[in-house]
This record gives structure tokens, C-alpha cells and sequence, in this order.
């Protein structure tokens, strides 16, 4: 077997970290043969209930599970981690304005940033997940000299396989059945989950569809799932957050499936005329641990339009923590 | 790929549901190529938070999952089911004695067992989780004369998993290094953690503990593990409960370890001088779907008093709900 790979969770304690630790300690995100030891990092508030997460995870007798550590210490959380998976963060508070928000959070991300590049292994994959996502990522980065800028990625895979549901719904298959999804942009609402390149075996998905559905119905829809999972289950998005976050390190890692892309929240390199540098979901390949955005995909004008949308919702997101870069 | 299996699981818009249902569609209960059909059975006013879970499920695009049922209606949710897993149970209210308990319960086991009858599988494996589970499982199994009753089982692998983690904490190696543990009797505070056939390799790992630490710290710490959860988390283990069905299930269906046996709660034909017919845990080597107890191993007088007087407990049970049986 292996030696163990270490997996940095923050806001452990927290429902989609609850929801992630045991399908990881399972296997489902590294495979079956590789043991894993997870650090999880929480405030100093949950640390009691964290406690009986570890209790819980020693009880299920994982074979690939070698140890658990707790702590509010970064310093200690970040140690030598391979994988870290950066969900927590301050929700949005009643009364708050986007930009406390992004304070708030930069802080925590800024911090977030340095201990990974203090204490991380060298080879570090890191997901954002906690939102604002793409510019907490940035954030991260920023405060990161000394590791790659391409290790920080923002998570966007959540909303690439809702954008997969909805069109398996559509057309009655399988979400297995299509390929070639793609988000583009922020993970907020300004995403443009763009079908225009997805096939079902050789067919174009789109040459079965009316357009009308794909802008009145299709691009909506995803970009408001998260809130219209809350209507019903009365709490947000956690399990099906966890799985996305599986997929995006397991796809990092273990490379995407031939002819078929994911989509990433990167930094940008300039493709598709985008800002370089700000973190943006592309469509991408991963290959012995490295993604490469797929390039030479036609763009139609409101498409274009779209992407620029987001494009510059991330740049005002940028403008605003900007203080926070080193 | 082989034809999907159906899983009917009770209570499912619960925290045990909630924590199970990803991991099946995940594969983790039968494996990466056996594709699966969830059928959600819930109360009426749990059916919106039983659609945002749907709604999450289908966000998770996970390969295996090849179809969701999400109903109130047994008759529907129970349908040519392969394996039931009966999670939902009346919790014990303020104000609520043992006898209104079982008597609540016994309604809702008594329905599904007859949904089971007229509706499941032949071949349907069905586990109760929901407490008191022994007894619950009783009520189910009289109330499916059609069925086999070894078809009938409850859960006692989470109890094993805890006592597998707090020996291998004491010793200092890993569960895994850990074989033939036994829970005996009910899934209760009665129940009988018994690690005087437990090895770690070719030693027993009595010889290297001290009988009082048995006694008085190794026992009751694993009877009481639930409630040291609940302090900590501020509620009831979930995912690790979620985590021995899983186990219960794979190693009923898949068989056990060579050399190594698991605790399940079924019906008792005797063995060990227990009451024919009552739900009791025992060790069980599993293969080509069967279980079968473990013989002849030998008991200490200590031993036989414990399993009596979680048998005893079980008879009282029992005793209670008789008027629940055809």
C-alpha cells in the first residue's frame, strides 16, 4: 500500500465537512488503495463538536483512514498537506454588504494563504469552496509567494454537474450519457453554464433542444439551484457540495476521462480574452496531476457576452480585496 | 454492468438517511459496478426535505444511480426492493415511558413488514437501524410470513466498529489489525462487548490488557459510546451509523474476511442457549449472501451472565410487543 496522503479540511465541523471526511476516508476521492490522514481545521467555538466528528470517524473502523488531526491552528491543520480543501467561511450575515463579505472572508483566505505556503507540502492541490469562492481562491494565492499560482483552484464542479442534471433531465438520459459541459466565470450567479459543446454519443445536445429553453429555462435554473434546494430542504447545499469537491480533486489527480473536459476555477492565462490572473472556470483536461484549459472552442456573441459578465463581477471582486495581496 | 439493484431506505430525509444515501450512490455499499435504484420512504411533512435531497442527489451526477423513488406510500417504496434498510423510527419524546416507545414503533414495523411481504424482493436483505432495533426487527419479521426470517436482521455493527476502535486505541494499532470482536445480545446498553476471542495477529488481545480496563472501561465506554457522541456533537451519530450499514450490508452480501467474522443482530435458533426466534447479536462468517453464526466459542461465566441479561432484556421486549404478531 501507499504511504498516507494528507487532507486538509477547514470548517470540518461544518455541514459539507460533515458530509465530505467519511466518503474521503472511504476511498471515494483517492481511490481504494491509497490511506489517507485528514487535518481538520475549525474556530475555536467548534472545536467540542469537531471532537465528535473524530469520534465518529474513529468509529467507523476505516481501513484507509491513519489519523485524524483537530485543531484551530492553521499552523498545525496545513502541515505538510497534499490536498486542501478550503470550505469554510463566512456566511453571509443578515444586514451585510457583499463588501463586508469579502473582508471578511479575505481575511480568513489571506491567513489561509500564508500558512499553506509556510507549512504545505510543495505539491499542495487547493479547492476553494468557501464563498465568494473564486476571489477567496485568489486571496489564497496571493498570499502564496512561494508555491505555484496554478496550485489554487476555486470550485465550480458543483455547478457543472447541475448543468449535466438538468440537461439529462431535459432530453432523458443518463448525466453519465453527456459530455463536454462547460462552466464559464465566477461560481455565482453570473456563471454561464454553457451547453453549446455538450454531446450525447456523436449528436450536439444542442441540436435537440430549442434555444428559448436553453436561456429562458437551462442557464437560470443552474445558476439558481443553489437557492432553490434551500426552499426545499432547508438548509443549503452539502452533500451534493461534498461530491463535487471529490470529483474536482479526483479528476485533479487521477485525470479526466478521454474526450471529455470538467470544469475549474483557474487562474486565468489570458485564453478566451479573459483577464489574466483572476481566478475564472474553464473548461479543462487534467493529466498527471496537472489541468490544461481546453482551447479553439467557438464562442457565439451572447456567449461572449456572458462570459465578459462574470469576467467583470470577478474584477470588482478583485478591485475590492486588492489590499489584501501582497 | 449488471442490472441495477433497489435499495428502500426508511426515514431517509433523516441524518442517518442523509449521510447514507450519497455513500450507496457512491458505490460504497456494493461496489463501482453495481448500479442502484434508491427508493425513499418518508413521513408526509418530511417529503419537501425529501425532494431537496432528491434534487441533491441528482446535482451529484453520480454514474451508478440509476433512478430515485421518493414517496410516502409503503406500497410504492417498498416495491421489488433487494435491500430494505429501516432507519426511521419514532424518536423517544419528553414525557415518553420504554412501553409507548416499542408500542409506537411497533405500529410503524408491523406496517412495513407487511409492505415488505406483499411487496419486496424475494431475495430482499432487510436491516433495522431505527430503535429499539431488535425488537423492531421482530415486528417486521412476524409481519412477513411470506419472507424467510433470516431475512430479518438488526444492526449491532456500529456497537462492533466502537469496540474494534476502542481496543485498537488502547493497544496502539489499527482497527484493522483487529479480528474477531463480538457484540452480543441487543443493541442497547445491555448489549455484550466481548473482545476475549479478539487478535491482533496470532495474539489475543486479552493477554495484553489488564481485566479491569475490560471491565470497567472497555464495556461500558462502548455501551455507552451514543451518548458520548451527542455531548460532543450535540447529536446522534449519523455518519458513522450511515458507515455500519454500509458495512452490514457489503458483508452480508459480499461475505466476510477469511479468518475474521462480524456481529449481527438475527434471529436467534438457539445458539449459545438463547431463546429460539428473538433478534440477537451474534458473531456471523457471511458467504454467498448467507450468514451463519460462529460455534462453539468458548464463554466465561462473566460472559454468560451478560448475555442473559441482554437476552432477558429482549424477552421483556418481546413480551411487550407480542400483540404486534400474526
Amino acid at each position: 500500500m501507499q504511504p498516507p496522503v494528507r487532507i486538509t479540511i477547514t470548517g470540518a465541523a461544518g455541514s459539507i465537512g460533515y458530509a465530505i471526511a467519511f466518503r474521503i476516508a472511504a476511498g471515494d476521492m483517492l481511490g481504494k488503495e491509497q490511506p489517507v490522514i485528514l487535518q481538520f481545521l475549525e474556530v475555536t467555538p467548534a472545536l467540542d463538536r469537531l471532537k465528535g466528528i473524530v469520534m465518529e470517524l474513529n468509529d467507523c473502523a476505516f481501513p484507509l483512514l491513519k489519523d485524524i488531526i483537530a485543531t484551530d491552528n492553521p499552523a498545525i491543520a496545513f502541515k505538510d498537506c497534499n490536498y486542501a480543501l478550503l470550505v469554510g467561511a463566512r456566511p453571509r450575515a443578515a444586514g451585510m454588504e457583499r463588501k463586508d463579505l469579502l473582508a471578511a472572508n479575505g481575511a480568513i483566505f489571506a491567513q489561509q494563504g500564508k500558512a499553506l505556503n509556510e507549512y504545505a507540502s510543495r505539491d499542495v492541490k487547493v479547492v476553494v469552496v468557501g464563498n465568494p469562492a473564486n476571489t477567496n481562491a485568489l486571496i489564497a494565492q496571493r498570499a502564496a509567494p512561494n508555491l505555484h499560482p496554478t496550485q489554487f483552484t476555486a470550485m465550480t464542479r458543483l455547478d457543472h454537474n447541475r448543468a449535466l442534471t438538468q440537461l439529462a433531465k431535459k432530453i432523458g438520459v443518463h448525466t453519465a450519457d453527456i459530455k463536454n459541459m462547460i462552466i464559464w466565470g465566477n461560481h455565482s450567479s453570473t456563471q454561464y453554464p454553457d451547453l453549446s459543446h455538450a454531446k450525447i454519443g456523436h449528436e450536439f445536445a444542442k441540436d435537440l433542444l430549442d434555444n428559448t429553453w436553453i436561456k429562458e429555462k437551462f442557464i437560470p435554473t443552474v445558476q439558481q439551484r443553489g437557492g432553490e434546494i434551500i426552499k426545499y430542504r432547508g438548509a443549503s447545499s452539502a452533500a451534493s457540495a461534498a461530491s463535487a469537491i471529490i470529483d474536482h480533486m479526483r479528476d485533479w489527480t487521477l485525470g479526466t476521462a478521454k474526450g471529455d473536459w470538467v470544469s475549474m476555477g483557474i487562474p486565468s492565462d489570458g485564453s478566451y480574452g479573459i483577464e489574466p490572473g483572476i481566478i475564472y472556470s474553464y473548461p479543462v483536461t487534467c493529466k498527471n496531476g496537472q489541468y490544461e484549459i481546453v482551447q479553439n472552442l467557438t464562442i457565439d456573441e451572447d456567449g461572449y457576452h456572458r462570459m465578459r459578465l462574470s469576467e467583470k463581477e470577478l474584477r470588482e471582486e478583485h478591485a475590492e480585496v486588492a489590499h489584501y495581496f501582497l
